[in-house]
Parts: structure tokens; sequence; C-alpha cells
């Protein structure tokens, strides 16, 4: 017998079946009944309770900015509240809730943790609590869990040469791409180019994905996971402006010395070889290349990289 | 002049520059002249600040589950120890201040927000806030961006079919591969295996890597970014028992009608396009195959996909 979850789960083009109506960040939530602090402060003396939308899977969410609380309210006051808000939640068999409070409530996370409420994820201005009604273990989709990190290996293929940086705040000063964290909407190859330009001074291309690494417990990165992409890039300028803050040292060096030198890293050796390979026996042996497709539902266009197909095998 | 970053950097083998110390997550913290309530309450009467560990990047971490406050202080006595000490870290030229507030505490987290502190993130039992102090736009490392996905193409090389599945929570039926999100700490190709067989319960095996995608505001990931990997998969079993929770349908289809099909994605189609491709050709066409890597500095090992490199050319 399959073991199933029901939320959690990514499709193969239109990912989760978690339900925009499951994510609080992405639902405009209303307090339905609740209009202003007096109905509220009437009902914290016991004649209501929370109201918020509820979604296909059972859910409720509540924006605790839209539930018209006082904005003095104790927390005991959200306590007593909030209880009788579960113990009607539960009667009518609602499978979760959901509470977004903004900061300057935070008070109420307290109030929301001695029933069993906890973090879901923070992000600058409010915090997002989740409670699991629903029989057996939580079926809540997670928040995020990894970061993605970007380097670019800039191949000049007219010298055979490899863009390199050593970092400033590193013990080993090995040799390496330079390369950083994604920013949130921001393209992978995008990534590579603004970041090489960062440290390197050095303008580039897109021109392939070559590697993915995948990491955990990485020191920097809060108890995440993390995703290491490298991309190969072309130069369009040549001139080296390096960022002191960052790096050491950079320069322009040889793709065989780079493969041999103990001077760097075992993945820095091991893609300058597979670099070697690719501009010797052609690029083509290595790539990964991206091409943009339409997402079914949104309507949108996402970035897909895999081996180049045939011609004839193509849409 | 390159533009600079101090930290949110990835660097290629061993991560971010972002240093341990400036990730409170992994940070022991003490408050180092508090050891109770009372000092405490003597300080918010005006004598005190609170303290943390400073970090070489100038930042100072103070967890309050150690900082000796009472568990009933108010938001205004701690807004005012909030406010000398910020004072205090001024006068010091520290760079920026992490505090790491327990759920129970969380009020202080709305204290906090009237000095400038904002979320950084929050899991579970406590919320990480964070004022930057230096100079310029603040440059804290943030924190994990994305959701990464995983599907799993399982190929039955004998009959040429792939597993497929219907989603039973889309209102296209498209036939797609198996997959979901990868847990924190978990490989690519685990998710893959875990995913198909809680979907399918088919068991499988890791074979390759095939294909990456980068979605953004995804409408199931909180406002985060999208990965998603495709792996390849070779049949350990073929009997499917699939789960009928997330799966309306699940079938063992010929690549060549996957691949011609109108019932499916426009990633489905052209993954089954590449693996006909393999298929035919050799699955060298358009592997990524996986090796573990030492890294440099922690010790540990990691999981590095890349196109396979001739004989010759491995290390």
């Amino acid at each position: 017998m399959a073991v199933c979850a029901l939320v959690s789960k990514i499709s193969q083009v239109s990912g989760r079946l978690c339900s925009k109506a499951l994510c609080p960040a992405n639902t405009a939530v209303r307090a339905l009944s609740c209009t202003g602090s007096r109905s509220q402060l009437h009902r914290v003396k016991g004649a209501g309770v929370l109201t918020g939308q509820v979604d296909r899977f059972g859910g409720v969410t509540v924006n605790l900015a839209d539930a018209g609380l006082p904005a003095d309210i104790s927390e005991g006051a959200f306590s007593r509240l909030l209880q009788d808000s579960l113990v009607q939640w539960k009667s009518e068999g609602k499978a979760a809730v959901w509470l977004r409070i903004p900061i300057s409530l935070s008070r109420c996370a307290a109030a929301s943790s001695t029933h069993g409420f906890t973090f879901h994820h923070a992000k600058h201005d409010h915090s997002v609590l989740a409670l699991w009604l629903g029989e057996g273990k939580s079926r809540l989709p997670g928040f995020a869990t990894h970061q993605v990190g970007v380097a670019g290996a800039v191949v000049d293929e007219s010298t055979g040469k490899v863009l390199v940086v050593q970092d400033r705040n590193k013990t080993k000063n090995a040799w390496k791409f330079p390369g950083g964290l994604s920013e949130p909407g921001e393209n992978i190859g995008a990534t590579a180019i603004r970041e090489v330009f960062e440290e390197t001074g050095v303008r580039s291309e897109f021109r392939s994905l070559l590697s993915v690494r995948q990491q955990h417990n990485h020191p920097g990165a809060f108890g995440m996971s993390d995703m290491y992409v490298i991309c190969r890039l072309g130069p369009l300028t040549y001139d080296i402006n390096f960022c002191t803050q960052e790096c050491l040292s950079c320069k322009w060096l040889d793709l065989a010395d780079l493969a041999t030198t103990g001077d760097t890293t075992p993945i820095t050796a091991r893609i300058a070889r597979l670099l070697l390979y690719g501009l010797e026996q052609g690029f083509d042996k290595i790539d990964l290349t991206m091409e943009e497709l339409p997402a079914v539902y949104s309507g949108m266009y996402y970035q897909l990289y895999h081996r180049q197909l045939p011609p004839t095998l193509k849409p």
C-alpha cells in the first residue's frame, strides 16, 4: 500500500497539490463577520470567534491584520478568543488553521503557541503560524527549504583560460569560480552573470548549465539545505576589476592548470576537467541548454535545462 | 568598479562568506553578563543592556531564551532595554543585531519592530529578527528562498514504457511523472525514489539527473521560488498500487505515446522525447551522472551531478 501525503506534492508541470487556498501568503484573507475592534472585544468577552477564509482542503486562514482585533489586545484575551474559535473549528471538522500575524501583534503568536500553534515561517513584517487539526501527522506544506547558489565559469575559448577568484574570507585561499546566492525571483543564468560582474568586473553572457551540487547542513544556511548550480558563461569583456571586499585575488587561469593545481577545490578541479573536455571535443558534450516553456496553469513561462535534443526530435 | 556584497555569497566549494557567526541558528548564543531575571530587571530599570555573542563581521546575536529576561517582561520594558542596548551597540560600531526570540516571548518581536527590526525567519518554536546597523544597504544573508521538487521518470527499458500518473487535484488531468518536494536534508535521488513509491507503489533506483527547471511566484510556494529536478530512475518492481488520495490514475505508458499525446504537459512531453532519444541512442547522451565529492572545509561529502567525463579525464 502506498503511503500518501495530501499536500506538499509537486506535480510534473504545475506544482504542488497544495492549493493556493492552503497557502496564506498567497490568499486574500478576510475575517468575514468581524469589522472592528468593538465587535471583536464583544467576542473576546465570550460571544464570538475568529473567522477566516476556508480553503478546499478544509483549512482556515485568519489574517489578524484584518480581524478587527484591538491593537492592544492582551495575550490572555486573544488566547480565550482563539480557544473558542478552535472549539468551533474542530466541531466543524476543519483540517488546519493558519494565522497570519503582523509583527506588531506578535504577542498573539505567544498566545497561539499555548494552543499548539508553531511558526510556519516569518518574513519582514509578519509571521505565519499553523496548527494541524486533521487526523494523523500534519500534511501541511512546508516553507522554503533551500538556498540556491550559482557560480559562473567564464571560459575564454580563444585562450583556453577561465576566470577564477580567491575569497578573502577563507582560511584556504583556493582558486574558485565567482558566484553567490540567487535572489528570490532571479533566474540561474542572471545570478551567475550578476555575481561574476560584482566580484570580478567582467561582463559575460549565459551559455549553459554544467553541474548541480546538493549539500545539507551548510554552516551559512541557517540549517537549510543548499543547491549549488554551475553555469558556463562566455566573456563579453576581459579587464578584471575585482571586488577587494570579497576577493583576495582574481585572474584568468589556464583551464589545464586549474584542472591540476593543488590550490583549488575538488569541485573546481572537476569542472575544470569537464570544461577542458568541452573545449577540446565541443561544449555540446557537457552542456545542458536552456529553453523557455509555457506553464500550463499559470500562463507564465519557465526555464527548463536539459541535454540538447537532435533537430529531428525537437518539438 | 565592481559592486560588492559582504555576505550572502557562495564560494565554489565551501559556501558563503557569511560566517557561522552571522547565522544565529548555528551559533551558541550566550548573554554574557546576564544570569537571571533579577539582574535583567535591574537593567530594565535603566542600568543595563542586552549582551550577546559578537561575530567576526561585527554582528551581535542575542538569544532571548538565555538573556535572563523575566517571562512576563512587558513590551514597553523590553523596548527600553533594547533602546539602551542599541545606543551602546551603535557607539561600539556594531554592524548588525540578531535577536533569537522564543515563541513564548513573541511580544518582544513587536517591541523590536518599533526599533526597525524585521523578521529574518521563524521555525517551529522561535523567530529570528535582524537589524542592520552598518553603512548603506543591509548586507545580511537572507533565509532559504527556494523549494526543491523532484520528479522521477521510471523507464522500463525492456518495454520502452515509463511510469506516469494523473493528479487527483488538477482540473486538467495530464499524464505526468510522479514527484514531490524534497525534505530538508534529503538528497535529490532519494526524494525521487520516495515520491515514486508513495504515489505509485513502484520501487525504483536512481540512474541520473535529466533536467532542471526554475520557476518563480509558484502559487504553492508562499511567494518563494521553485527548483524542479527530473531524475531518471530504473524500476525494481513493476506492479502499480497507486495512492488514491493523490492520484486519479497511474500506468506504464509508451514513451512514444507520451511524447506525442495532447494529454500531458509541455515539460513531460519534452522529457519523454529526451528519454526516447536516450533509449534509442544510449542514455549517456542525456544523463548527468552523480558522484560524491569531499567538502573541503566541513569534512562532509556532497553530491555533484554533471555530464560523465571520458575515462582519460577522470581524476
